[in-house]
């Protein structure tokens, strides 16, 4: 075994502190990864504070892993050691099911494996995140980053990047579409860079009159102050895809109103609470409401890819791990622009 | 202007009942029908009711009207004086916005001109619908009939044949497909013939046991009662997608999980009050809840062409108009196979 330092959750009241564990050595589809860089997710503070209930502890969150390979298993052919690797979301899933035969991993019918606060494809080893020095995962669940791109801003790429990249790559989201982005923050800031790059105008949709020079700054042609009825009518029926990044609850009626005919309301945040919504909100213009999770290796090696050649990366704040309670009070305050990345020289 | 005999509801509170009243000449673009056939749908009754608000009244109900052309005016090309003709929820619309342009006229972004309980496109003179011996409507908002189907079963696809058709259609809903259809009435036992019409394997998800039997009949290849929790559990991940007929509050999110991965769950009936969501619930499996309003002229008169060559027909129950307020109690219980169809020579 292979003794990892990280910082770890030890139940859902604890802080995320220092904890020594171990990881399982490289078998032969392995690859033994250095964690330089990992990004914090707002789901990480969910699941350490077993918000969604049925968290497991001890946790070392984490799932925007970049790092450098230092030790390949004998069958490794996609690696080689001192190569730039991430790994997000996932580190396996049954391989056999439709979905995961047609690279839609995220969505295995047997229960894929997330990175952390979840099981080995044996469903009784526990799995350890980023929040730490070393990790140990199979190949195919193992990403190329290129060398182009700063390492650190890469890291939110895997989840917050790959989670806005799916949806709009799935409903084919381009040209001469208007994309209303609500919520800026990790997720949404990517939704931002990746609509603009695709080559939709992009409308900043926020309750934060502050954010509107920051929307600009990112690229977004337009903003729209939620909280403010005048603006909010400007784009009645105007949008053809909204992606609602929030996870606080919030009134999706509101924003069906904003789609025209045909109009899609993508949620890749949830609240942990049940929305309500009016049947004839969907009927009266054929708009629907829709949800997208992260997204399989296929798509996500194709986005890091794509990010490398168009120069796309996350806006981050790089702390040290010490910090990372506090970096999620931050966080609860929506006070980052727009992901804390943990330095894991800092360990 | 044309004596028009008809029955109206004079209040939300008021009987449907016999009334007399006035349609314009027919202009140089409008055919006259002799009105020979009117189903009933489900939404006559919240409209005469008042259960949606802003009802018109005195109200004549009626979009489901096939009957026979008996006078043209000048410049009309489509019909001539004898024709069979039918006319389904909207008698017009502004034909310049992008959806009239698109035949999507049921989404007119002026406000399309409902057949009844509605306003022509000068927004202030009252519609009247089918409950009537005589309609006179622009031929741009009529249909042709084929004279190969039994008539009285042919009004009801004005109406809930197009809105089980158009969302088939749109969602290219076919072979290999597995659709669920959710409650068998009126648009229920639509849904079902023409989803076995394109190829898919239907079963019907019904509360009442006593419906497996007439679903079989009507085409369907597998029942699911509902209320049994074996039985829902049997199609559990199942399908791809579902037809919602009910316009009664119902659980979503129970049937988000009978969806596959990427399913749609499609509301052609709605309640009236809101229906609760988990986000979570459509971002596991990038599932989706529509809704889809009637269908455009196009497709309407694609649908009435298809179920010519298809020789598919509506089941009903023909009634003389008298007892149209015995119809609206028997369709508040369910109890009719599958429509009301109002013979208008009882008028």
């Amino acid at each position: 075994m292979i003794k990892a330092k990280g910082y770890a959750a030890q139940s859902a009241k604890s802080p995320v502190s220092p904890w020594t564990f171990e990881r399982r050595e490289p078998g032969p589809h392995d690859v033994q990864i250095e964690i330089l860089y990992c990004g914090v997710c707002h789901s990480d503070i969910h699941q350490v504070r077993d918000e969604w209930g049925g968290s497991i502890f001890p946790m070392v969150p984490g799932h925007e892993i970049v790092g450098r390979v230092t030790k390949t298993g004998d069958h490794v052919k996609k690696f080689k050691v001192g190569d730039l690797a991430g790994v997000g979301c996932l580190v396996d899933s049954c391989r056999v099911c439709d979905n995961c035969k047609d690279g839609l991993e995220q969505y295995c019918l047997n229960g894929m494996s997330g990175t952390y606060n979840g099981y080995e494809q044996d469903k009784k080893t526990p799995t350890y995140g980023g929040y730490s020095n070393v990790i140990v995962t199979n190949e195919d669940f193992v990403l190329h980053v290129s060398e182009k791109l700063p390492l650190e801003n890469v890291a939110p790429l895997l989840c917050a990047g790959i989670t806005t990249y799916s949806p709009l790559r799935h409903w084919k989201v381009g040209k001469g579409h208007k994309v209303g982005v609500l919520g800026l923050g990790g997720l949404g800031h990517m939704a931002v860079k990746f609509a603009v790059a695709f080559g939709s105008e992009v409308t900043m949709l926020s309750g934060s009159p502050s954010k509107e020079a920051d929307a600009k700054k990112l690229g977004a042609h337009k903003f729209v102050l939620t909280s403010d009825k005048k603006s909010i009518d400007s784009v009645k029926g105007y949008f053809d895809f909204i992606i609602d990044t929030v996870s606080a609850p919030h009134d999706y009626n509101l924003f069906l109103s904003l789609l025209k005919t045909n109009g899609v309301h993508i949620c890749v945040g949830a609240p942990p609470t049940p929305t309500e919504i009016m049947g004839f909100n969907l009927i009266m213009g054929r708009k629907s409401v829709a949800g997208s999770l992260i997204g399989g290796l296929p798509e996500t090696q194709e986005m890091l890819d794509f990010c490398a050649e168009h120069n796309i990366v996350s806006d981050i704040e790089l702390i040290a791990i010490k910090d990372i309670e506090k970096a999620y009070e931050r966080m609860m305050k929506g006070d980052v622009r727009y992901r804390f990345v943990i330095d894991m020289a800092t360990l």
